[in-house]
C-alpha cells in the first residue's frame, strides 16, 4: 500500500485535540463554578495542523541509506505503527495518545484515556495489548488534596479499563505540569494475521460504525448546564436531556472497541479506523486514501446521540457535516456486504449495544463523502441501556 | 528475582525530575535574560516521591486473579519493563521518559532526550531499539517563530540520536502545553539472551561507570553565568571553566550508552543500571537491592566533571555524597573482576571516551555505600576530547 502525501505517516498528526478543559477546574469544580472556556482557549490548545506537518518533516530520514533502513516500517499505520522485528513474522504494533481531561468524573476520565489509546490497536484488528505504559502529568495548580483524590481516581479508572482489556500497566512516567495530562502507550507483539491492513476495501463492501457520534456536543452541553452558556441551547434541550446525553457519551467513550476488533477477524473485515479528532468523515477520508483499490466511501446515515443535532443547530460542531471531533469514538469497519448484519448482531450480543451499517464502498477516487440524502438517526439512552 | 518492597516496580517512580527550566525561556533566551529558578520552582516541578508511591498503588492488580495474570511481567524492570509475550522466548522490553528542557541548545536537547530514553534499554543490555515513539508538547507560551525554530531543532536532534542508535521514530503524540515537553518511548522485541537481568552480582565483582558525574552542577553553573547567581561560585570557578564543564555535560548527556550495552554482553556483565535522577548512590542502592545474592556495592571513587566539586562546595548538590541527580547519565555495570579492564579499554576504543572502575561487590545486605576514603577524580575536557 502506498500512502499518498496527504495521509500523514505519523498517527499523531491525525489527532486533533478537540477539547481542553483546564484540568484543575475540570476535575475539582462543583456545579456552577466553571464558565465555558473561550474559543481562544480551545484554539490555543491545538497544535495548528500546518505547523505540525512542517515539524514532522524533521523526523523524516535524512539520507537514502536511512530510508532503506526504514523499510522495516510497514506504511499501514493509520492508527498504529507496525514495525517488522528481527524475529520472523513477528511485528511490533504500537501507539500512544495523551490529552487533557475533558469530563469532570476522574474515574471515567481514566477509563476513557485507556480505551482511547487501546482503540488505535483495535482499529488495526489487534485484540491483545501486551503492555500499557501510563503517561501522566499531575497538575501543580491543583490543591494537594484535590490532586491526590482526582489523580488516584484517574489511575484507578485507567487500570480498570486495562484490566477489562486483559492487559496491565507496567511502567510509565509522571511529572508535575501546570495542567493534568493523562494517556498511555499500548503495544502488541503480533504475528502476521493478528492485525488487519486497513487497505483492502472493494466496491460493494459496506461500512459499519460501532459507537454513536456526538461526544463533543454532549460533553459541551453538559459543561454549559450550570452556566449562562446553557441559555444558547435551552430552547432545544432540557437539562435532563443534556445529562442523559452526557452519560451516554461518557459510557460510550469509556467502552472498549475490543469486541469490535475481535469480530473484524470473524467477519473478514477489509480494514478499519477509529473515529477521533477529525470526526467521522475526516477519518473516513484518511481510510479511503489508504485503500489499494480505487474506491470511494459513501456515508448514508449518521447515528448520533439523541438531541445532539438540536444542540448542533445552535452551536455548529459540524456534527451533521461529519466533522464533529470524537474522543475514543467507534471503529469504522469495512466489511464484505454479506457480513455486516452478522457483525452488528454479534457485537450487540457481546457488548449489549448496537452498531450501525452507515455506508457503502463504490468505485471512485479514494475519498469519502456524505450521501446527498444522508439520514440522521438519533440514538436514545434506552437503546443503549435496555 | 524478588523485588523487595523498597524497590519500586515501576521504573517511573525511580525518576526524579531534577532540573526544570521553564522551557519558553530556556530555549529562547539570549545570555543574561534569564534568572535562576527559585528553589521553590524546582521543588514544585517534582512529584513528591511519597505522593507518587501512594498513587502507584492504584495501578496494582485489584484481585488475586489479576495478580496471577500479571505473572507475564518479569520483575526485573529496574530501568525497563520486560514482558513475556504470547510468542515463545520473545519478550517486549520497553521504557518511556519525558521531561522539560534543561539546556539552552534545542538540537542537543533533542539528542539528550532520545539518549536518555534509550539508556533504559541499554541498561538492560538491550542493544537494538525496534521503534521509538516521540512524545512532544509545544509551548503555547513561546512566540510562534521561536516555537517553530526551537521545536524543529529539538526534533532534528531527537531524530539524529535515534538514527545514530540505528532506530527511527515512527509515531508519537503532540499537544500544546504551557511548557515544552520532550521525550519518547523506546521498545525492543527481544529474544532470551538479548537482555541481561540486573540480578547476578557476586562478591568479588567490580563496578564500572561509563560517564562522569556532575551534569546537574555543570548545567546550573552555566545557567548562573550571566546572572547574579554566578557570584556565589565565582571564587572557585571561572566563566571559561563553567562553559567547558557545561559543554562536557552536554556532550556526555547526548552520548548513547549503546556501545556500553554491547560490551556488557562481550564481557559477561552481571547486570547494570543507568544513573539518572537518584544519583549514582541512589541507583547503586536500587541495583544492590535487586541482586539475587546477599551483596553490597562499595563505591571507591567518584569521577566527576572538572571543577564540579568546587561548585558543589558553594551550593550543595550532594555530588560528593553520591546523590547529585544526573540526566542521561552513564551505565553502572557489574562485571567479573577480570573483565573490567577489558571493558573500559574496549569502550574507550569504541567511543573515544574513558570509563572508570569505581567500586566493588562484597558480601553484605543488598545495599550500597561510599567507601570511607572515597576518592574524587576530576575529569578534564582534554581527557574526553583528545
Amino acid at each position: 500500500m502506498t500512502l499518498t502525501p496527504s495521509v500523514p505517516k505519523w498517527p499523531w498528526c491525525t489527532r486533533r485535540r478537540h477539547r481542553l478543559i483546564p484540568p484543575t477546574t475540570a476535575l475539582t469544580r462543583t456545579s456552577g463554578s466553571r464558565t465555558l472556556p473561550s474559543s481562544k482557549d480551545e484554539v490555543r490548545c491545538k497544535v495548528p495542523q500546518q505547523e505540525l506537518l512542517q515539524l514532522l518533516e524533521e523526523l523524516k530520514p535524512a539520507s537514502a541509506a536511512e530510508t532503506a533502513e526504514a523499510t522495516s516500517v510497514i506504511g499501514i499505520g493509520l492508527d498504529s505503527c507496525v514495525i517488522k522485528t528481527r524475529h520472523k513474522d513477528i511485528f511490533l504494533v504500537q501507539t500512544t495518545d495523551f490529552f487533557y481531561p475533558l469530563i469532570d468524573d476522574p474515574y471515567i476520565q481514566g477509563k476513557i484515556a485507556a480505551a482511547n489509546v487501546l482503540s488505535d490497536l483495535y482499529a488495526m484488528g489487534v485484540t491483545q495489548c501486551d503492555n500499557m505504559l501510563m503517561l501522566l502529568a499531575l497538575s501543580m495548580e491543583m490543591p494537594a488534596d484535590a490532586r491526590k483524590v482526582t489523580t488516584s481516581l484517574v489511575m484507578k479508572g485507567f487500570r480498570d479499563a486495562c484490566h477489562e482489556a486483559d492487559t496491565s500497566v507496567n511502567g510509565g512516567q509522571t511529572v508535575l505540569n501546570p495542567w493534568m495530562i493523562v494517556g498511555g502507550v499500548a503495544s502488541s507483539v503480533a504475528a502476521k494475521g493478528e492485525f488487519i491492513e486497513p487497505a483492502h476495501a472493494r466496491a460493494g463492501d459496506v461500512l459499519v460504525l460501532t459507537k454513536p457520534l456526538g461526544t463533543q456536543p454532549a460533553v459541551n452541553a453538559h459543561q454549559w448546564l450550570h452556566t449562562n452558556a446553557f441559555q444558547r441551547v435551552q430552547d432545544v434541550i432540557t437539562p435532563e436531556e443534556a445529562v442523559a446525553a452526557y452519560r451516554m457519551a461518557m459510557h460510550s467513550m469509556a467502552r472498549l472497541n475490543r469486541n469490535a476488533a475481535k469480530l473484524m477477524h470473524e467477519c473478514g473485515a477489509r480494514g478499519a479506523t477509529d473515529v477521533t479528532g477529525f470526526g467521522l468523515l475526516g477519518h473516513a477520508r484518511n481510510l479511503a486514501e489508504a485503500q489499494d483499490e480505487q474506491v470511494d466511501f459513501i456515508i448514508d446515515s449518521l447515528p448520533v446521540i439523541a438531541k445532539m443535532p438540536a444542540v448542533n443547530s445552535k452551536f455548529n460542531f459540524k456534527l451533521l457535516d461529519g466533522f464533529s471531533a470524537e474522543t475514543s469514538g467507534g471503529l469504522l469497519v469495512v466489511l464484505p456486504p454479506d457480513q455486516a448484519e452478522r457483525y452488528c448482531a454479534a457485537l450487540q450480543e457481546m457488548d449489549g449495544i448496537p452498531a450501525w451499517t452507515i455506508g457503502r464502498v463504490v468505485k471512485g477516487n479514494n475519498t469519502a463523502s456524505l450521501a446527498p440524502d444522508v439520514k440522521v438517526e438519533e440514538v436514545h439512552t434506552p437503546q443503549l441501556f435496555n
